[in-house]
């Protein structure tokens, strides 16, 4: 089938801002050249602009942007480079993903540390701020890191709350913006945020290649990669500054171009017009879904906020074969764990996994039009 | 100054052939979901093709492809990952860069290494075979690492007689091709070249955010980042396979679409065809730089193979104070260090570095002849 719809905007938002495409391969086919490694300017001037954006987003000009191929790079440098010792106490979020629980799983075996998971009512998915405040009490928090959106139910933790808490004991406080950055507006300025990750090519609208995190520069991880950086070459380790610090070997220009297109993008628009259009999708893809008595939808409390990502299972089929039939009428998602295993565990969708739809800012009626026919075809024949 | 005469290759070859601006581009906006994290075939099948054709380039079909986001990344996974002990013996070029001795530096930190530099003539700047066999003799190879070609002076070493040497003593061998792969035909298919290292944005023509490595598979460095690999997710530990266990993150599917379109734009002109148009470009730019009293050239021997990067001082003038001169006349170069310290501690360039002027596939007459008004006006001023 020719025409997708697309409802895998969780995996990656697509189709991206025509401004994104067109700026990206404007931009490398005049200075595709390498920023920091010649005289060349205007690669340094836009990673510089693209920073500023960034930081203007999150209202905390004063804190710095870190690049990072990807995400999950950048929460493993975070994780593998903080201070780590034996018997700290770790705590996560229920809907933690494989690059904070493998990374933490690895660290385990060099540590012995007290893995607990925030407190969560599993009816409803709304995190208990008393019951965490009381964890907090009973054994003190070191790290926390915490999924700000859910990549697997869309459920939103309130950061501010927590990690008022748990920086109140000292402890470290990481947050994954992946599902949210662009999205949410969030103030990042305080110093509860120690660390922010964010990932292009979600919910900012950009490409794949460009990603990092947001710190005031005051607890320096370890570097997890060492090579040259451009500058202080003589030096025989990385430099001391952030972010040079971990942005060794050669910058990826061509995604920053996309990533600065993209954060100009979602200014013009105001990042509040484009969380009510996904507010928006997000009750179209529920009604559609709700129409369906063989479909099993993972929905949190009412009170709780959620960004636009839905799983469900559907009765007498597995996530893969509903997947798979799906993918045959022209609808993306995904179905299984979403490299997630630790969510579904908690929300007893282990090891069948779930079917997730995800959309973003681009769906279209003809999408939904396309999801309903898909769907009627499932239940007729189920 | 608009127009400018790019003679900075070695950072980062530009312009790119138009083929790999215009697939990733359509590629991109078509097919840009994510690979590994949905249903869609279509970049997967790319990723998979793209494998194929590295290593068809290579002569080494029965070998694996390992995607990084970057050669650097790509060298870090290897020697941190791989083996090591205290007083291994650890061979070097004269000629590695950052990538390399930051990383080596960081393992000094961890074990006592006894780091070689290969016996290489000061004089003509000829790697001596016998003084290596005699080295290699003295002090049993543990691990040997070799820019292929140097990214300062151009130097392509004898791997293969060196790697015969140290696979003999059962070393692991390490080649950094980055300024090599794509440019000079390298059959990789002998188990002598354990890791062989490849940058996209350099001599293959692609784009930034693809590298990685080809390997046999046999020896599987320790992971250095972890996180979901889009498959067996329930697994709280990396999958074991080879290229599975170091491509955790989403995969940067634009990035490949421009290596996949460049290694089909080096196949069709054939390699040979590709490195002869660089040699050419190499002594056009010879010939110029010999026509000024007041150059210095770094000059290997006549019988020693190099590519298109050269290097050399100006009397009178520091090495950044030329490259502003050059910058102004819009003749970009790149000055200093090179990331390479060690190198320029070999070559007696260190500290104050040199002027390297690399060419590549694309340079013109007009970039010449800029060059020659450049130079006739650093000649007339100094």
């Amino acid at each position: 089938m020719e025409r997708v719809a697309y409802f895998n905007n969780a995996a990656t938002t697509f189709p991206k801002p025509e401004e994104v495409y067109s700026f990206t391969d404007k931009f490398y086919r005049k200075s595709g050249v390498n920023g920091g490694r010649g005289q060349n300017t205007s690669a340094n001037k836009l990673t510089q602009e693209t920073r500023e954006l960034l930081l203007e987003m999150f209202h905390c000009p004063a804190k710095k942007v870190v690049f990072t191929p990807s995400a999950t790079e950048a929460i493993n440098i975070i994780l593998q480079g903080i201070p780590m010792a034996d018997n700290y106490n770790v705590y996560v979020s229920p809907f933690e993903h494989n690059a904070v629980m493998r990374v933490l799983n690895h660290l385990r075996g060099l540590y012995k540390l007290n893995i607990i998971t925030l407190s969560v009512a599993e009816k409803g998915l709304c995190y208990d701020i008393e019951k965490i405040k009381y964890q907090f009490g009973e054994n003190k928090p070191n790290l926390v890191i915490i999924s700000h959106a859910s990549n697997m139910c869309g459920v939103v933790a309130p950061i501010n709350d927590i990690c008022t808490m748990s920086h109140s004991y000292g402890a470290i406080n990481v947050i994954d913006m992946c599902q949210t950055a662009g999205l949410i507006n969030t103030d990042l300025s305080s110093d509860i945020y120690d660390f922010a990750v964010f990932a292009g090519h979600k919910t900012l609208y950009a490409t794949f290649g460009i990603a990092g995190f947001i710190c005031s520069g005051n607890i320096k991880p370890k570097p997890l990669i060492f090579g040259g950086a451009g500058i202080d070459s003589a030096n025989p380790e990385v430099p001391d500054t952030v972010p040079e610090r971990y942005e060794v070997g050669s910058q990826n220009t061509m995604a920053i171009a996309g990533l600065y297109a993209a954060l100009n993008w979602i200014k013009e628009r105001n990042i509040e017009s484009i969380y009510l259009k996904e507010k928006d999708n997000l009750n179209k893809l529920l009604n559609i879904l709700s129409l369906y008595e063989n479909i099993k939808i993972i929905t949190p409390a009412d009170r709780v906020e959620r960004v636009g990502i839905v799983s469900c299972t559907f009765n007498g089929y597995s996530s893969d074969n509903i997947g798979q039939i799906l993918s045959e009428h022209g609808i993306e998602v995904r179905s299984g764990l979403h490299c997630a295993p630790f969510a579904h565990k908690f929300l007893g969708t282990f090891p069948a996994g779930t079917i997730r739809f995800s959309v973003g800012f681009f769906n279209t009626e003809d999408d939904f039009a396309m999801l309903r026919q898909a769907l009627d075809y499932i239940y007729e024949n189920s």
